[in-house]
Order: structure tokens, then sequence, then C-alpha cells
């Protein structure tokens, strides 16, 4: 199953990265998983060369939704306890964990990794329709050079009426901060006369 | 924020109920908080009745698909620590309740209650992109009588490649249960001619 979850990495000048990444992940135990980040993404060069990071998992769409438009200045962390690397504080659990191989041939790479140590922090909320929201809407804010902007727009309109009705203030914080971001990342169109 | 949950209540004949619910509660504690069932549902007759029941923060989205539809034959259950109840193996947190106040006036009852018991049985998985499909097409299945046709199916059609790409063994069974409650629940239209 797919994991919609938060990676953070260290870069070689020691700056942190905090990056969403959609590892596939089996219930239960989570020992060991595969990242594929694109070989142009940060957590992909700091993975090559720092060789470790840390795995979250989260329900904290606010700081999805900022990781997902690298606005992520200020989230609280603290050090991990085996990797070189940084567990965010308001994920759930936390899976640190070293690289084991590195396949390069795709546009994505398959970055192998083993836990090699892992600590719960709190629990998740549970299921909220208006988290699913900021998700998608998360997602396709990272796909615009690829979407249809009436597509994205349309979907963004739906969206929206989820997290009204079934969200928090997070949430709601969360999609106007996508929104914005879509909506600035969108050339103004004249209509021709 | 509305959480998708199940709520389990006991008749007077003793039969244990299972229902979807979507009650408002803050992240963090849960202490107390509003169900609004309609009156015709038999989670509002048991708690008029019984007055109390138990509320389950669960990602079991296979259990929520089955108790979307009525077919709950066989959930594993244990009795409930305080209330008179039966508590859901596979969720992860409980709350015992006990009814405080029925409000009747409108079509759902606003059925306030607080919390007298609570446990934790084991950890959600995360955010899954499949396991929110499956949640948004029970209520579709739910509301079959208020929602065109076409749209209940074009929505399943983009449900599905979500459930296929990201979801587990569960969330692909629990689509193609709704799938088929579904497509048998509309009645065969001949084209006329």
């Amino acid at each position: 199953m797919i994991l919609e979850a938060l990676v953070t990495t260290i870069g070689l000048d020691g700056r942190l990265n905090i990056a969403p990444m959609g590892p596939e992940v089996e219930p239960g135990e989570i020992d060991r998983f595969v990242l594929k980040p694109f070989k142009t993404a940060t957590t992909y060069r700091n993975l090559i060369e720092g060789k470790e990071g840390v795995l979250h998992v989260t329900d904290d769409v606010l700081l999805i939704a900022r990781a997902a438009i690298g606005r992520v200045e200020n989230a609280p962390t603290r050090p991990a306890d085996v990797v070189r690397g940084e567990i965010l504080l308001s994920a759930a659990r936390y899976y640190e964990f070293q690289v084991t191989s590195v396949d390069d041939s795709g546009d994505r790479a398959r970055i192998s990794v083993e836990v090699v140590a892992e600590g719960r922090q709190g629990d998740l909320f549970g299921l909220n329709r208006g988290k699913y929201a900021v998700v998608e809407a998360a997602i396709l804010a990272t796909r615009l050079d690829f979407l249809p902007r009436d597509e994205v727009f349309a979907e963004f309109a739906k969206l929206e009426r989820l997290v009204e009705k079934t969200g928090g203030r997070d949430e709601r914080s969360a999609f106007a901060l996508l929104k914005e971001y879509v909506n600035l990342s969108v050339p103004l169109e004249r209509p021709s006369e």
C-alpha cells in the first residue's frame, strides 16, 4: 500500500529537507521499504550522498501541504536517535532508515532502505475527508505542469467543499495555502477580443 | 472535525448493530461528542432505548464498507469494559459512551454523549488514498436514492483507479463489494427503441 508520508534528509551543507513521499509499505511492521524520488529531487541527492533519513507517518496535512510547495521553514524537529537526521515532532510515528541499494535506471530512482530505529509520538486523528482533500490538492499542486488547468480548478472547487464541511482549522489553512499557490502559478490569460 | 467512524450499539433484543457515523470531534482528547443518526436508523433506536454504545476510530475500510451496506455478519468483537456494548477488535481506538441528551427536532437527531471509558488496540496505517477512496465510495453507496446514477458511476470509475494504484488487498475487496452493491441496486433500464 502507498503511504502518503513525509521524509526528512540532511544535505552535505547541513540543511534539513522535508519532502512528501509515497513509499510502498505493508500494514503492520515497517522494517524496509522503497523510496522513489525523482532524480532531480533534493531527497534523491541527500540520500545518495548521506545514505540516511527519517520516514514519518503523519496526518499533519498543513505540514504536508507546506512541504509539497516548498514552504517548510520552522517545522519543529528534534535530532534523530540513530541516523544523522531530524524527526518531525508533529508526526505520530517515525522510522529512521539507512539506504541499502539504489536503482538509477528510470526517471525516478528506486532507493531501498532498511529501518534502524523507530518510535511513536502520538495518535493519528482517524479518517477525515478534509485531510484527504488536502492530500489530493497537494498532489495536484505538484503536477501543475502536466495537468490541464481547468481540470485542476474544477477539482480544487470540489475538494474545497469537502474541507469546509469536514475539516478543521489546519485543513482549512492548508487548503487556502495550496489554492493560493495554484492561483499564483497559473499565468493570467486575457480573453482574446 | 468530522471523524468517519464506526459506532456499535445493542438492541433491546440483544442484537449488535454496527453503523458508520460521522461525529464532530476535536483533535486530541475525545471526552464528549454529538452523534447525528437519522431517526429511522437502528443506531437511533438503540441509543434512545439503551442509552449507550461504543465509538471506534478505525481505518478498517473493509468493515466500514460492509457496515455501510448492512453486511457485517461476524465482525470480531469483545464485550465493552463499562457500558453494555461491544468493541470492534480491528479498531485502533475506542470510546465507550453514555447518552446525556437528545434533540429530536430535525430529520436527524442530535444525540449528545459523554465518554465513560476508552482504550487503544493498535495503530492506524497512516494516510492512504485507497482508504479514502473506499470511504467516498461507501458514502456514495448510501446515497443512491438522492444522486444521479451517471454521477455515481463516473465517480466510482475515478475512485477505483485510486484504489488500484494505492490501496491494499482490503481496500480492493471493500471497493469490489461496494461496486457490486451499486451495480445491483440500479434497476436495468432498456434503451427506448
